[in-house]
């Protein structure tokens, strides 16, 4: 297949698709809102009207939620509940005739930093995508592990204080409650003498760059709970690389060096003493992830 | 292979012998002083002559550290340090004439729980040893997964609370230092009015089933704490079972009864609705798995 392929990634409230070459560059580029209260074939009529004038070989959905492959159907999905069942994969191909893959929106996304940014060299890999939520894939033995029950690779919720910050999802001391777009916004207000507006990862970011202490001291505390977040995954699942996507992780060197730290703190030195930890340049992981799928369905 | 199998569990203070029946019936079981300090070869040397007489087919090691498969040579091994680099694998199976296997030793016991307690049925499975130390293993697609730098498994020492209890490793919070076998003594010397003597899990749990409420109160925190620990495994690998192995796991519902709670608690459903969670009668699952293993060598 030369032509490139389409990558949907389907949020609960805006969905990207892009256009994806071969190699992974995004060509072009569309949002529109998923508005999931309306019907999902009205969803997909949307889609299709964006790809008219689209020349594609395939096309790649990632579902915030868990997915049934082979119907492209969300199994469970709390941002997109009214959509439940609905057949996306079996839809997309009978109106495009086209290969179509579906995968839940974190694991597309880490599918896409996997082969982009490491080539898909290494075997054993964990990544995570950091926004408002922290979500994360498995790439075991190079290929994606999904779990008994499809909902495999939720390491933003795994408890690192049992008397934590309360997290979005009800329990406390959740990775998320750390190291999420809520807890650097929760630590610039605490650390910032003047917090940026309007106030977000990015900002907080260059804030730290230009020289901020506060700001610096955000990345910091972030980064440590990340790290601890990570030495955990690494400790249970010793794999060769760690991938850091979405918009935290674009903080770059003010989370990774932290995070490092941590790391390099770890008494049990065998699974981190040659841990390649990326965080690549670079957005829409989830819609590139989503294309690339779609170039292995047979 | 219609001839029993022997494994062998080798700790840093004690190695356990077993002859072990087909369908993983220990028959016969001794226990040596490993005593890391004198020549491998010499522990060899013990070895062969306890087996003096004994019938078998196959033997398998379970050994304290990570395990180069092929020669079956320590890797690295904080309490069996002088050993690491001895071929034992290649050794034995010179002077024995049968199939050796050689594997970490919480691997081993996991392995031997999977086949014996679980007949191999489920796919993904977590394991925790669960005694001074607190160990793991994951069966991921049926087959035991080892990681990158052999090292998988160490559940025991991911963080539960960022200034938790010290660890036995140096640092705070892990899963051991609130459900290993010292945890269980330090709160019971908090929570009991007469802590038993010698005070260890199983006294401890005795008193609990006689209804000493200090005692409840212990397993009620240990099981709470070990709880968490298990969450966070399943939410990242989403298995079908966890299998608790170990003195500790001995407790019994005394232990995974607040277990259960805390999962039950978990807002994410998916991974735990249908999540099987045993702690299998028995004992010597070093030995049991190190043989069954070793059955499996080609």
């Amino acid at each position: 297949m030369t032509a490139g392929s389409v990558g949907i990634d389907v949020g609960g409230t805006f969905t990207k698709i892009c256009l994806v070459a071969r190699g992974g560059a995004v060509q072009r580029s569309v949002q529109i809102p998923t508005e999931p209260h309306r019907e999902p074939a009205e969803f997909v009529r949307r889609i299709t009207a964006v790809l008219g004038g689209w020349s594609f070989g395939s096309l790649g959905l990632g579902l915030a939620g868990g997915v049934d492959l082979r119907e492209g159907a969300l199994l469970f999905a709390p941002n997109l509940k009214p959509w439940i069942g609905f057949p996306f994969r079996r839809v997309f191909q009978r109106l495009l005739r086209v290969p179509v893959a579906a995968e839940n929106d974190a694991n597309a996304a880490v599918w896409g930093g996997y082969v982009v940014a490491l080539g898909k060299r290494p075997r054993n890999v964990i990544g995570l995508t950091m926004g408002t939520g922290v979500g994360g894939g498995l790439i075991l033995d190079g290929r994606l592990y999904r779990g008994t029950t499809s909902s495999a690779g939720e390491a933003g919720h795994q408890t690192l204080s049992a008397r934590g910050p309360l997290c979005r999802c009800g329990k406390k001391g959740c990775l998320e409650s750390y190291a999420g777009t809520l807890a650097i916004q929760r630590a610039a207000r605490r650390f910032m003498r003047r917090p940026p507006r309007p106030l977000t990862p990015k900002s907080v970011a260059d804030a730290a760059k230009a020289g901020d202490p506060g700001a610096r001291r955000v990345w910091e505390e972030v980064g440590g709970w990340l790290g601890l977040g990570i030495a955990n995954l690494c400790l249970v699942y010793d794999p060769e690389a760690v991938l850091l996507l979405g918009g935290v992780a674009r903080a770059g060197s003010l989370l990774l060096d932290p995070v490092r730290r941590v790391l390099d703190a770890q008494p049990f030195r065998q699974p981190f003493k040659n841990l390649i930890l990326r965080a690549p340049a670079g957005r829409d992981w989830g819609c590139v992830g989503a294309a690339l799928l779609s170039r292995e369905v047979r």
